[in-house]
């Protein structure tokens, strides 16, 4: 199998914070030693791309910049010194990349919390542009009858939220609750928590319980019109649930997982709001035995089970396909609030 | 094997909260037929029996009452239904009793979490006196060749150490920070945790660092006087420690724990400070996927087990043996912070 | 709530080994002070039902006697030292009970493992009658809305899968092999399995495929007409299944799921079968690093977990409704082979 | 820090199976771009050396070839791509490596495990000569505090041990059996038990009773005069041990350790007899859920673990130092059955 490659390519790039977005000609990269090229077919666009691009997390991106960080497409190229991949195989980008595989946290399996991590779309050119390198190692292996564009998202939002269900512990049959269940994150949750077997409370605005519902979650509370959340669910759940992840981005409804999770529990926080300082009373906290936990995406290991359930089927990602040149667009419809699918840009268009 | 069985027996009473203490004679009573007569030859005296005489646990405690919780003794009568017990077996009374056994709780092992529990010494008469009926499902079976005046510490004071220990999930060779390790709970604690293979690091009042050391601490951090315990704790154990345990009944350690822990560490909480409100920043927390968890007590396994430690002589507690009439000015002593060892009430003395 | 409780009832007894099988009118007994009285509405029958009346477990039961070990019915009385029960209480008799519930394998949650296990219908007179005397601890907590016919078969059958399936370790989204997965263990396996978020292979008899698959299981292999199970199994799963769980009563599956389970996975043993001797190579084993547990029926927090699964109507039990006197021809037709379904006596019929 | 190195360097060679052993001079290799050069100071001779040599590994071996697989020595050289290593560091070099750090096993920690490997001193050049290359990822860090001769044997023997402690579950304060106990791995065994909190049962020939118990052993079993091996240990015991660990190279003791092992408990298979097949009755396994367990060598995270506990002494390593001309006598010597302490070449010799 050869492949023709070009030399120049279209990528998306802007030359400063909240700067222009534009389509321009770069250069194809070729691969080190121990390096694939990937064809990007499908990127997914995230949340985190639109806050590197306003600059608002400078100390952990450069500019100028090629944002992307959920890259799916085919090897088109190997560097000598790789091996386990072949020409045309599927494989994912993901965020975090470059870890030493030599530090205790990487050889335990915990790559995400390696001092030498790079970023993808962060400090380092991403996916939203045609062809990419990266470590072989790095790279996602993708089924070749997985859907790519549902790939996509999996490789950033999916792990998240699936690496936050191990997490926490809670085992099938169990009951877990979910805030923020309506959204991005919480919508991919929703359905790996059900295929992991667990009973699913999903808590949002009111006008997501449909959705929520239609996803799988047993039961729906409405965060912002119950009166007393804590005293709802603790009833709701016959003692509280067993889990609790939050992927609300705001402090309250962590400070009430503290209190409403069910004695020997686990909360597990994911989402990243500004006003991030918490408090609870650590008096009950200890008489019930509860358990607090941060999580930060999935290794390697976790982004392969969590596209396992995609490849089979299992976990839906609801997408809306676009041309790279509609980047710039989804970004003002993140900032109106008015996504409710997962953008992806679709590089065939 | 016959015992003569007296009518009556001294008990310690207190009629008024903080009122006078008064060894009195009251009834020997019988035991129905799921319980045990205990004869107990020691109890040990810790510091929430003073404060349950102070009145300070109002809502958890009785009275008129005889106080005492850590009590170690010999079976002297056996309910006919009673199983696993024999005249003159060695027996422990410890505090969290009266389970249902058969909650989802009490089922999973994690008898202090049944929410049917009753407490020796605080809402029922205690082991400040000399003989107690007890279920034989709660009492603690204690090898007849273990230090009786040892095993009673063991009963509240021991397993609460033991089984923080055990949730810090700290392996053998990997590091854990104890605060308040000069005190009653850490003094038992570096013990336990050098028996369990790991590598502890005591912090404390500068005062108690040979003790700390003689006991089997690697390291000593003096708790009040070191400029930045963040970072000294950090630098010392080349990342953090694997875990914490916050045995100082303060606000202030608990969130400097959850700040210096290693990356995927574990603080456990057990120290109850007044001021009770923890502030964490969650965002450092979320990406060093830090953990945190309360633990209160131990089940009866966990009394097993700790006690096991004793009767080989691992650990050692370091006794003051007193008559049943010094209670009272031992508590002046606690008052006065003059209590350096583990004052035991000697019923032969 | 008041019940009016007849003298006698209606009970199936056989007098000797392999000898009549008759319905006669008994006492009704009454609760001691730690026991409920249930009125059997649904018992199941098992196999082991039919080898104790043959015979063939001598050293664990007694004769004459009364059958049965899957019973579900309501509380109609309780004696005054039970908690947790309520007249009207739906309640359900398991195999094993009496347990000591202090012991160390009671007290880590293991209590089949207990010395003091007696099992209703093996050495105590069981479910084949109208009331039946339990203590308030060994008695199964069942929903008000669960179908209690299917409860039944739970209480032995059900929780002796479900527990072997959390023995596997098999996580959501791996592979899970069962042999026999077409009989009445592996039929609720399959389910269970499913629910648990495993992905199921189904072994068995030719015949069982479209009811395996109808199940949930993703792929069958055929059992006796399959030419090398060991690499056909290791091909079709890509490196071999994660767990493989052994319902056959046969030596044989034994020995090839250890040859063809992944490495690092795990061979769960719960079919007996009269030639119980394996024979396999530790070479391999070590150098795969393969796991081979035994596992046998579950605690009482395993029947509470497994009875939800059919409460919430996600596992299903295949019934036959019976009258008490036909037992005996059920009995045949097991003998003869001729039993698909699970066979239940209605006492209301 | 620059390093003058020669082009020559000294190597034991031999050219066929059971050939003689010559030391000549090969040359000096240079590290590819992931590679560092190891100036190897000690190695430690392990009996697989010996069997290689012999042609009795032929399958998993090559020839002509320098053996030796437990290396320790200094950073000589660094290629461009290495991360994580400094000239000067101490290194060690272990017998797998070029594991894929790709595959579903190596990303979960367990190396070992990967389809990748190769060995050093079975099918690539070993570490009986000066000059070695190894990939940075493969090659273990070494405290500059520990010393170097005892930290060779560690990288074979004594992960061994230190991997099947773990795997034995085995909790602090429990007991484990260890077979072959006054052996070499036996040896290490006991000394990483106690100081992982275990409480040891060493089992060997009366003659190494002493030798056992002055390392830590607890109790000692005669395992050739003990006239009831099974009944012995689990009246000693207790109800039998929650762990063994088999290190004899033998079949009776694995079948004998899953007769007396505790109710729940492990055993875990290590030692490869050439008569490898055990044969054991699966009913009792089942009725009292025994585990069996492979376990071999350990992953890089588990030699960085083991190595610690001799870099703080709490494990010492018996050592014999010989010249390099002198491994085909201490091959004659293992022949004869008369090592004692772990031979080690030190090449400043």
């Amino acid at each position: 199998m050869t492949v023709e490659l070009p030399s120049t390519q279209r990528a998306l790039v802007f030359d400063t914070w909240n700067g222009p977005l534009e389509v321009r000609q770069v250069p194809v990269p070729s691969p080190a030693d121990d390096e694939i090229l990937v064809k990007i077919e499908y990127s997914g666009i995230c949340h985190s791309d639109l806050h590197v691009w306003l600059g608002d997390l400078k100390d952990m991106s450069v500019c100028p910049l090629v944002g992307g960080h959920e890259g799916a497409g085919s090897v088109v190229q190997i560097g000598k010194n790789v091996t386990g991949w072949q020409l045309g195989d599927k494989a994912g980008v993901k965020l975090m990349n470059f870890n030493c595989l030599n530090c205790e946290f990487c050889k335990k399996g915990h790559e995400p919390l390696c001092h030498h991590i790079q970023n993808y779309g962060f400090d380092r050119s991403g996916t939203f542009q045609e062809y990419l390198t990266i470590r072989g190692v790095d790279a996602a292996k993708i089924n070749k009858d997985t859907n790519l564009a549902a790939a996509a998202p999996i490789l950033c939002a999916g792990v998240t939220v699936y690496k936050a269900l191990k997490e926490s512990n809670v085992a099938p049959g169990q009951i877990i609750v979910l805030t923020g269940a309506g959204g991005g994150l919480g919508s991919l949750a929703i359905q790996y928590a059900c295929a992991m077997g667990m009973r699913v409370v999903a808590m949002d605005h009111g006008s997501k319980e449909a959705h929520c519902k239609g996803l799988g979650a047993e039961w729906f509370v409405d965060a912002f019109e119950t009166p007393d959340i804590v005293s709802h669910i603790t009833k709701l759940t016959e003692g509280g649930p067993h889990g609790v992840i939050n992927f609300a981005v705001a402090r309250k409804p962590m400070e009430q997982a503290v209190e409403y999770v069910r004695k020997r529990g686990t909360v597990v926080f994911v989402g990243l709001p500004k006003d991030s300082k918490v408090t609870f009373d650590t008096t009950p906290f200890i008489f019930n035995a509860i358990t607090i936990k941060g999580s930060i995406v999935g290794s390697r290991l976790d982004v392969d089970e969590a596209m396992e359930f995609v490849t089979r089927g299992i976990v839906k990602v609801p997408l809306e396909l676009v041309k790279l040149e509609d980047v710039p667009a989804v970004y003002q419809r993140m900032l109106d609030g008015k996504i409710n699918s997962r953008a992806v840009v679709d590089f065939s268009l």
